[in-house]
């Protein structure tokens, strides 16, 4: 897997991908490139074997300002329906990709977490904060609609159809503390423990099982607006799938000599 | 748009138009009148400019008691199938017309909010409460299902589906307490400062900018059972809608300008 | 409704069924004939009159340990595509019997619920625990994915999407404290009080009315992917339905006279 890229930080290690947004003197604003190279990352990452988990962190105290109002919303103002369209889709196509790539997302979010960046969060599996952590879906403080990149169906299914209301339509920052209380954080720690926390959760998730850990984010997606007996249907084979890898026989010896399994990934 | 209703009471100002129903006496039951002008009233600001937000409010103490016992339980006892399911697609197109209105309605919940007033509350978009309010879900204490008028679709949604069930099978109160730990209820303030809260809140919505937040009501709507990529692909579209729009020009130019933007509505 | 069942307990008193898995001595497993019976015996019960509520308890102070690790894993490492699929689906099979069996069904949890034992849990209607339960979807600890029985479309709608995705990617225990703040317990009472609140809970749901808790219980499964205005009219029909029950007449005739009423269930 490529940790050459250009627009943001990427650091590869024992299967963990360690990534952040990269200009932290101005909160870490996304651009087009990099909105365009994550896109790609999280696409490439999706055919990729080494890689078993990801830590999206934070950078400088905090995570991401969301799109740059001098590199973004200003060429946006500027645009023709077609290259909007062509922008949109370019940022919803980083969350299809962070959902496509089989492998979980943990997000340390410290500080500012904002727009876009606030999506990033969101889009993740996984998500830690500090106290200091801010998350605002403030699209309607710049004019435009709560429904940016998916936060319409996302985030009301992880704090409640109400809160995510009030979170779109107030444009308000979210606390840890409510962010937690809520379930959109799964815990939270000081800052200097953030790092530490995200990456033993990613450690542990790296551990394996691999293939099955795809196999629940692929389902966790592909079950959003199934029917309850279609989602049955659908776990039953993706379950059997599993069965038939080395890593259910892998725990179940390792089970009967009494030791712990190590998982391979197939 | 109208206010001079004849059962409920309706102001507006400042573009916002504050509805409650009218009987305090009897803790404002809903009657077939009151049915059929709200649902007419909210089919109607679906093509209104001039109202930006909907307060729904309680008077004399009260949100709603619901259906009332003589003046709709006693004549559906008699009627033929043909004339219930023409009264339950009435109470249902209530529902339909207040999340098709284009604007965020706010529930100012006092007191009792029972039957069909649990739901109007349910289906409004945001939802204050006094310590004093007791919604109750009470069907089945009418010897009837908890499916009425989309409760068995949108409460879990908002609470969760084991807290939606609890309330639909026991009937039993949720307390102002309870409401706000799930997430049914966005605040809770004391009874005499209920209403300046949800006008706040209603006047902060409706500040704009307001395409938007229509936008924002349709995509929460519309991306209720569809599948995570094509939600992601309907608000690239929406947001590109957006972002073609005066308001998001707007914003941009307050932004650099270091002012706080004025929202025109398009 | 039967209660000579071979490989669970089962007592039907007063219309409820109180049933729980028979191995004390180790943790309650489950096993190739018991899960079969148990989607039977749910099976039937779709067509039985007598039995209103069922309780699906502990035993020696634990619920279930899940898939018996001889009985039934040892023997899967062994089983041909074919065979593995003819299993995952006897599993969702007991899930689909338990949402379609038209009676509420209440888990009376206490200490160790897990794997599958977790999914009986989930797929009950309503959930009471003492402080000593444990709940563990820990299907990727055994190399399987969290996709098993529908736990990646069920857990979601009940805890959040962010918190299922932590109990099914690291395969944790969630504490009887996380699992009420979360909505998927309703209550958490000590140890001896367990039973008492569960039976008194299933009495409340027996008094009735016991064909519109059916259909409340149909509604909230048939709507999970509905559209908002699909699901609106669907309750339109299906509490028309209701208005024409007796219960309903027998509700309002009652509270004419001042008294509580008695239902039927017709």
């Amino acid at each position: 897997m490529r940790s050459d890229v250009q627009h943001f930080k990427c650091e590869i290690k024992d299967g963990i991908a360690t990534i952040a947004l990269d200009r932290p003197e101005r909160k870490n604003p996304l651009t087009f490139d990099s909105y365009a190279e994550l896109r790609d990352w999280f696409r490439d990452l999706h055919y990729d074997d080494e890689v078993k988990a990801v830590v999206f962190t934070s950078n400088g105290g905090n995570f991401s300002s969301g799109g740059d109002v001098h590199d973004i919303i200003g060429p946006l103002t500027k645009m023709t329906m077609k290259q909007l369209l062509t922008f949109t889709r370019m940022t919803g196509d980083l969350v299809k990709s962070m959902q496509n790539c089989g492998k979980p997302i943990i997000a340390a979010v410290d500080g500012i977490c904002a727009g876009a960046g606030a999506i990033i969060a969101m889009a993740s599996d996984l998500r830690v904060a500090t106290p200091e952590a801010k998350v605002a879906f403030l699209f309607n403080r710049v004019g435009l609609a709560g429904c940016d990149m998916g936060a319409c169906a996302i985030l009301p299914r992880l704090i409640g159809q109400g809160r995510a209301a009030e979170l779109l339509y107030l444009g308000r920052a979210m606390s840890a503390e409510e962010g937690h209380a809520w379930g959109f954080f799964n815990s939270v720690v000081s800052a200097d423990e953030l790092d530490a926390t995200a990456q033993k959760m990613a450690a542990r998730i790296a551990s394996g099982p691999n293939f099955a850990n795809m196999m629940t984010k692929t389902m966790l997606a592909q079950e959003w607006s199934m029917g309850l007996d279609q989602a049955i249907e659908a776990e039953a084979q993706a379950q059997a799938i599993c069965m038939q890898g080395q890593d259910f026989h892998r725990a179940y010896h390792a089970f009967v000599a009494k030791e712990k399994p190590v998982f391979e990934g197939d």
